[in-house]
């Protein structure tokens, strides 16, 4: 489904940090465009520059809110280079993003969408800054977009962009090989790791074997287990501690679904 | 006054925190269901799982919004277990909360409130997973019921639920012993000392007194003192530094009001 | 332009930070008022007092918001003892904040503004707090002045205020004395040198030369270089790293634009 009917919610991904006026100038500059928007926070939180881990949450939470949603997803590290925008139409919503790889997740996954180059000057602000284009650009587009200016006047389409990481666990044949995408504030180890692959598999991190629980308050506060998390993937816990801080692990780091004998 | 009509507003207070995507998640299964919601983040930065200090804030914060708010309160460390759900309608308002005590002290000092047991599954979303009821039940139940959803529909009546910690100071005859609930960015110590009770007592750390102060400025950098604070409760402060710091405590210690004598 | 017609729109700047529950009792006291305004958190995370830090915000940000907003700033350590509070009309819209230089550089370089005492307590709630007129004071009256409430029922006009910093740099004859105002999540400096008086002049921290760039991308992760940043300031970056780290200078540091002779 590539058509899109707007629905005024304008979702927010970006690594710019709640400690400065970028996240609220972005508000602004949605809201100077159309005051009737409601806007949506995915996470703000991003390591810098971490297009991966961006990537990765924006694939399991863009799908929980509703056809007719403009997405808007900036992280960002060649903001004021020659690095084009992508603008995308599929599943029912818009997504705007650098071409940096942030999409190209969404994009190899979708069954059908249209891409275009995001370079219509009069849906941008007057002004463009060189370091900002959050505000200067995918906010004031957005907003339009969400108001109901029609997709095509994005730009011109386009049937290539760059590659990302495609996000998926490497699936050998006694294996899958997985990594850790995101780690929480409660210091849980979010993987790719589908649960629905990993039935009858044994959950490795290095040598160490990680027994599986059903819900967080079944294991104890001494070692980690497994969960099938709210991502619907495997996830590290520690009942009442800190998963990461026990097993001194983050993000990037190997976690495997064996076969026992593997 | 256990009548419920909605005005659109839903408040949340979690201890989800803002690092993650978990708050953003739950904006958009509250939005999902209902765009025309209004949603107020009371507080995400609960410490994990400190239900008590959730409470807290619940039963002093609550009571500045109006009547037909519906109130979502998730510091849940049982989420996927058998821990009931809470929905109680009590001062023309709708909370909902997991049965771990969170609403415990507010529904012990009703007057009168009409307590269910949230299990109407038609009113969650289509999946469930065991780790994020924030998203999964609490946030489409609370759209449903400030869209209009009648609280009958919620589930059946219960009249016993898990106590918790009741919030008040211990009154004995020489003195108040009370203790700090909160510490905020400021390092201001807030305690659970009503002020209007301490009138003519000593308010002492150990055996450390502290001095009265009307406002923060009249406090000096060098020494603690307390003022009423914004919960009208007795609060120590250090003017332009952190009475946390300087005292070398946080949530839970001790701090009392006693009779100069005592 | 004195006149405002209010858009329904507030702007949020203050020191309260995202730990706590000050925000959020903030847009439960706008919403408890006025259910159909629209809050946008310019930003929180202002250090503990710092009036300069927060009037370098506002003044550089306020401008993207359209006419008719209320525009509320509370970095206020006077809360409580005799310090005044300020109502200003100008460009269109209306500013509240403490008397202690916040709105100052905004008042001193309008060419036409009103200003007025805010002390018309039927506007404020019914309890005042000493220490949270945020909550108490300031988001009552911002969310009657965007309902409606004419700007003349605030108070009687003033002509004079506390003076602050100017946010300007020295101008002298050889070079232009400036400093870093703000340190951004990314360790960017963010200084008041406007982007167009330095053409042709060299920024120098102390003896060291900064080089220009023209954005992020173009600087290496070994040097610091500057660039035009999103405020129309020097902004000086290392790409992919922290500035702030690598030179290890903060808030406050000079940052001087110099004839290469001088």
């Amino acid at each position: 489904m590539t058509e899109f009917t707007p629905n005024g919610l304008v979702s927010l991904l970006t690594d710019f940090g709640w400690q400065d006026d970028y996240v609220g100038q972005m508000h602004a500059a949605l809201l100077a465009v159309n005051p009737g928007l409601r806007i949506i926070d995915l996470c703000h939180a991003v390591l810098p520059g971490d297009i991966d881990s961006a990537a990765f949450l924006l694939k399991h939470d863009a799908r929980h809110l509703p056809a007719g949603t403009v997405h808007v997803a900036v992280v960002d590290p060649g903001v004021g280079s020659e690095r084009a925008i992508l603008a995308a139409r599929l599943s029912g919503c818009v997504y705007l993003a650098p071409d940096n790889g942030l999409l190209d997740p969404l994009l190899r996954k979708a069954e059908t969408c249209e891409v275009r180059l995001l370079n219509n000057r009069e849906l941008f602000a007057p002004e463009i800054s060189n370091s900002f284009h959050g505000r200067d650009i995918f906010c004031p587009t957005a907003a339009k977009v969400a108001g109901g200016t029609p997709f095509e006047e994005l730009g011109p389409v386009v049937y290539t962009w760059k590659s990302g990481d495609s996000l998926e666990p490497i699936r050998e044949e006694e294996q899958l090989k997985g990594k850790v995408y995101w780690v929480d504030r409660f210091g849980n180890l979010i993987t790719n790791l589908p649960a629905g692959e990993v039935e009858g598999l044994t959950i490795r991190i290095g040598r160490r074997r990680i027994s599986p629980a059903r819900f967080i308050a079944e294991g104890n506060s001494s070692d980690p287990v497994w969960i099938v998390g709210s991502k619907g993937t495997v996830e590290i816990i520690v009942n009442g501690g800190s998963a990461a801080k026990m097993l001194g692990i983050g993000v990037g780091h190997e976690v495997n679904a064996c076969s026992e004998e593997g």
